[in-house]
This record gives structure tokens, sequence and C-alpha cells, in this order.
């Protein structure tokens, strides 16, 4: 039995012309004699109606009754979708996640999926040909309804890839594809045709929107290759898969950005052991996902620690080490608003030298200062004062030449 | 344990303000220590606009997805008024159908319930202090979601007050309880404090809108008290509950009446065995629902055959028998659509003689012709022009002094 998964956004089911869009690109894997499971979204806009209704009811809604209530909106898309194909004759049915059943945590509005039961799915799949399944949804193990999380849909779309094998899991979406960098900010932006799990998980982390991280966690998991692509194209679009040799002689696949961030620093921290904990701990008790961390070697048994948090948190992050000034012992908080972190991803980086230094080389040549730089195996980030985004990502495009496609650049 | 279910309909639970007036009658109960399921409708108009959408997207939706649909209205609405209960500390919880499990037979549109765990329930009770249910709703065996067609979410409530030997069903309506007539059509209709099965099934299947015949027949089998009553007023409404002592002293408890009623006569029908099959059973092929019939008396092997259908059947049911004119061999088919029913309902009736014939001097001393009769063990309904309806409705309400209070009149 060949399985084709393929996933459709809000966007793309937002109205009754749209799903008959969508529908063709369900009837051809479905005339090639695949079996088909659409994971589909709410009609964009429903979730939100429907989160700003609970907020009118209470302040702080029932995490539980939140999710019971916002996965209608999936359960609506589904049934509309599945008349439409079944007015074209074709032998579906809708699926939601209970029904699957897709068994998830109770962690209520962003669960996290157990375990999908494959062998109910292909005895559906043996009476159906196509199954239209709702995404962003599941239950726990009392069939409590839970959500995962906004874009939760690509996570569900890969997980059923993953559980009933299917050849490929298609997520649409409205661009065509992974871009080298954003093509908002770089007209010379390329579509890359094959990118590895590791690259995807680095540009998703680093605000790419068009996969969720964790679907491409899951993914990278279980070997599922996501096709992504257009909705209102037949193009192909950027294929998510294992590392390979092609993408190894390609040093830097593309370029992200982030500039939802902000710099801290704790100025004349008392230099002891343990100090570093003694910092984090509380922030990560509160939630907050401390990025970038530079210690500056120790003088006099004091040193200076800085680091990146999501601009939204700032205050909260500020407040909390406020409290603890005398517990950790600095002598100064500071903190800067208007900073930015670009990044160079890549796996071919794992096998080469110099890609660092040719990236900072070509900031310096436009006279971008670099406030903090944070390096992985495949990724080189560098933050920087906020208003040189746009150059700065525009600059490394053209340094690694990803406007000419995938080749070795020579850099030592 | 004491428990006590309530049901709301959609005009009840339609906006914040509304819920908060049916939070404040579900807190009644809850503050005198019992256990409360309250069983909610969707928001009013939810279901509407999901029947017109589903419309839209298709010229004959699919049932099952139709249900599956529609379902979100109520599972909408219990996470809504579940977040205002937990808001005041009540310990809550939304239960769909799914959920309970209230199991369905698979017709889609207008299942049946077959069954409802009364354990899970009972544990749920011990758990929590208030259920949140969703009316109208169920799931089959293979765990789809269907639903009890309108007016379900009574039949779910005196359901659940059945499996968990409920004290009280209190159907909650936006009319004060059951009247003795229509108070639009007679200002003398008087509030019925109490009413027996047999007489509020008569009264619903004739069109008094205020307790789904379903429902009443489930009350009636599993002897659940259910008390209509309004969400606008604290005053007891009517109860509806087995027949006693009080209620068979009165011989006539109510005036029901249908406007939506048409005539069809076949004219000069052979007489011979069988005939009446020959007519009747293609129409309940057709699931017309063939009401009050009168043969006339056999007269040189020919007779009339006269009956009613309800008035948007009436094209479907010539059409039918005008096919089979020659097989049946009748000479002419007539129809008249001016004509509605009138009906008096009583048990007290099956111990006192000369009721109907009360009623028909009534209306002879009106002067309103009676074109059919037709007579059960606690009720006699006439077929009139349907120009003097709420004449007959006025006169027989006054003949039997309903607006007294109930008493015994003295017929005979």
């Amino acid at each position: 039995m060949n399985i084709v998964v393929q996933k459709f956004g809000g966007t793309s089911v937002r109205n009754l012309e749209c799903q008959r869009q969508v529908m063709q690109k369900v009837l051809r894997p479905y005339r090639e004699g695949n079996k088909v499971i659409v994971v589909l979204s709410a009609m964009a806009g429903e979730t939100n109606r429907l989160l700003e209704l609970a907020n009118q009811w209470s302040d702080s809604p029932d995490p539980a009754e939140m999710d019971s209530m916002v996965s209608t909106g999936e359960q609506i898309s589904c049934a509309l979708f599945t008349m439409l194909l079944k007015q074209q004759g074709v032998k579906a049915r809708s699926l939601l996640g209970f029904q699957a059943p897709i068994k998830t945590d109770d962690c209520f509005g962003k669960a996290r999926i157990r375990s999908i039961d494959d062998t109910r799915l292909k005895e559906l799949l043996e009476e159906y040909d196509v199954l239209v399944m709702a995404g962003f949804q599941g239950c726990d193990d009392e069939m409590r309804i839970t959500t995962l999380g906004r874009g939760g849909s690509d996570t569900s779309a890969v997980a059923l890839a993953a559980a009933v094998k299917a050849d490929v899991c298609e997520i649409y979406t409205d661009v065509p594809g992974v871009f080298t960098t954003d093509p908002n900010m770089c007209t010379d932006a390329r579509k890359i045709d094959r990118v590895a799990y590791d690259e995807m998980l680095e540009m998703a982390s680093m605000g790419a929107k068009v996969l969720q991280i964790r679907s491409v966690e899951f993914a990278k998991k279980y070997n599922v290759t996501v096709h992504v692509r257009s909705t209102f194209s037949d193009e192909p679009g950027t294929i998510v898969t294992q590392e390979d040799e092609t993408m190894e002689s390609v040093l830097v696949s593309g370029i992200a950005y982030d500039k939802d961030q902000a710099q801290i620093t704790l100025v004349h921290v008392k230099d002891t052991p343990g100090i570093s904990a003694q910092i984090f701990s509380p922030l990560a008790e509160k939630k907050i996902l401390v990025d970038m961390i530079v210690q500056n070697p120790s003088k006099d048994g004091v040193t200076d620690m800085t680091f990146t948090v999501p601009r939204a948190d700032v205050d909260q992050t500020i407040k909390t080490l406020e409290k603890l000034q005398y517990e950790i012992g600095y002598e100064q908080l500071t903190s800067n608003l208007n900073v930015s972190k670009v990044s160079i991803i890549g796996v071919g980086m794992r096998n080469h030298s110099g890609v660092a230094s040719h990236a900072f080389q070509a900031l310096a040549d436009e006279n971008i200062n670099i406030l903090m730089i944070s390096t992985s195996e495949i990724k080189v980030t560098c933050l920087i004062d906020d208003k040189y985004t746009e150059l700065a990502v525009r600059t490394l495009h053209k340094a690694f030449k990803l406007e000419e496609g995938q080749h070795v650049i020579e850099t030592s």
C-alpha cells in the first residue's frame, strides 16, 4: 500500500473555493493509486475567533476546556472537506484526534504525541481511499481532547506519515518552499531543493516559519521525507530529508535571522562556582528561553555575564534577576532591546574550516559590529545591532554566493 | 449521592450574560450539596450556521460528516460554560458524547441512544461536582460522532438522569412550564402543575414544542421525574411524572392543535382485503407519516378512504398514489390543505364517559364542523377547517373549564 500524507494550513482551506483547489491536490496522488491521508488545519481565522471568545468568558480560561473548544476548528474544516470528496465519489471519511487515535500527554495547549495506532489507521486505509485527519489535536489517556500548540498540524502530519510509513509527507504552504533566506529581505533569495533535517531545525529555531520545529524533530527521528511545497502551484518545493553527500558539499545552505531578541548583561558578577545556575535556573523556572550566553574571562574574581532572551520576556527577566541581586551578587544589570541574531546554517560546515571567519570578514567589510558570537556544529550566529539586520542578511547571502545555487565555496 | 440533571437550551446559553444566569441556576443545587449534571445545547443560531455552511459545500452533505460538524456547537458552549464555573472555583469539567460515553446506533442525524456508561459517570461525579455534558450527541461503536436529531438535548438530559438515577431532571426553557393550551392562542391558558407521561406524549406529538417526544418516552420508560421550568424565573414549572390519583380526577389536562395538516381522500376505492396495506405501505416506505385514517362503510363493494398527512408531504403523497391508481383501483383523489387537528388530552378520560360528546357539543354550539374524528384512550382528536382553529381551541378550553385549575368536570 503506497501512502501519501498531505497537510494543508488554514489559509488553504479558508473557504469553499480554496478547498476545491486543495481537492485537486489530493486527487492527484489518489488517481495515481495511492492512499492519501490529508491533514487539515482550521479554516483561517477560526482558531483566533475561538480564543477571543474564551478570553471574553474567562481571564484565565481552563486549558483543557480551551483545547476542547479550539479543536472544533479542525473538526469543521475536516467535515466540510470530506463532504466535497464524497460528492466526487471518493471513498473518504474524516478522522478526529481521539478517533485515530493520536494519543498525547495531558499538557493541554501544548501536548506531545505519545503514540499513534498504526494498526487502526491501516485498517481504515483498507476501507477508505482518503482519510481526512484533523491536525493539531489528539487525546490523552482519559479521552480528553488535547492540542499540540500553534503549528501543531505539521507535527500531526509528520507523525502520521511516520506511523503509517508513508512514502512522503507533503506540507503545503503559501510559499514555494524553503528559501536560502527571507525573500522579503533579500531579493536574491533562492528556493532550496534539498535541505537536511539538522539545517531545517536550525532554520526553524531561528524563526523560519515554514515548518514547526517539532515536526522537523519528528521527521528526523523517524526518517520521514518531508516535501514543503506551494498550495498554489504544481512546482516541486523543498525536500527535507537525511543529510547526503550533495548537501555536505555545500558550505552554507541558508541565512536566518531573528529580530525578536534582547541582550541582558549582569555587570561584575562574583565569579564563584555555581553562579551560572544561580542566574539561569530562576529564569528557566519562569519558562524564559535564554539563548546565547557569553561569560567574559574572570578578572579579580568578577566577570560580566551576557545573554539573550526573547524581547517579550525582558521585563520578567529583569524583575526576576533584580530580586536576586543580593543573592547572585552583581553590581549592575543592563539591557539592550535593539539587537538581532543573524545566522549562517549549513551541514557542510562540519567538514570545512574558515566558514565563520569568512562571515565575520564579510560583516566587518560592511562595518557591522558583532556584539556576541555563538557557534554550533552547523551554525554560526552573530548578535548585531538590529538596524543592520537586513544589511547583514544580504551581505552574508552574497558572501556565500547563495543566489547562485548550491555549490562549494573555497574559503581557505 | 444526590444528583440533579439540568438541561438548558440554545437561547439560554446564547451569550455570556445568559450563561451567567444559567450558572446561578446550576449553583443552587450545587450549593445545596447535590452533584449536578448540566446538559447544554449549542448557542442559539450556531447549529443553523453550521447546517448552512454544509449546504454550501454539498447538495447532499454526508450525514456522518454533518454530525461531526454540528456537534461542535455543543462542544463550544460546554467548554465556555465550564470555564465560567471553574472561575467560580467549582470542580467542573465538560463531557462530550464520546467521552461519557453515550453510545448510540449509527443513524447519523437521528441516532438513538443505546447505552450510557453509568459506572464511568459515577466515577466522574466522585471527582467533579458539576459535569457539563454536551447535549444532542453521542457516538456509535466505531467512535464516530452521532447526533440525536433536533431537540435531542432533552433526550440526552432524560437519558442521563435515568442512567445515574438522578432525583430530578430539570428542563429549562423560555416558557414557565407546560400549559393547558398555547397561551398565544388562548389568553386563559394556565400552567399545569403536574402532567402524566402519556398526556405529555400526546401533547408533544401534537406539536407542543416544550419537550421532545423521545425524551418523554425515555422518561416514561425509566420513570424519570421531569421538571419543565423557566430559565428566567425561580417559580416551579410543570412536573412530568407517573400518573397518579390527582391527575386521574381531572378529565382533560390540555388542548393541543396542529395546523400543519392536510386531508387526502381516495374516492370509490374497491373494498377488497389488503386494500389498506396497498395504500399505506407505499407511503410508509416514503417515510410519510399518515395520522388519522377513516374508512367509510363499504357500499356496493366500494368505499372512500380519507386520511391526514403533514402538509409538507402532500405533493409526494399525491404523486405516490397517482402512480398506483390502476393498481389500487380508486376513481378519484381529492386533497384539502385547509384543515387542522384539535385534540383534548387527559388521562382522566380512561375512567369517565361523555368527554368526547361534551367536546363535540361545544364545537357544534360554535358551528364548527368536524371533518374527521379519531380517539385514543386519553385523547380525542377532531379534524376541522383550519380557519376555526383558534376558536375551537378557545371553545374547548372553556368547555372543560381549564382556566379554573385542575378539577373534575361533571359531564354525564
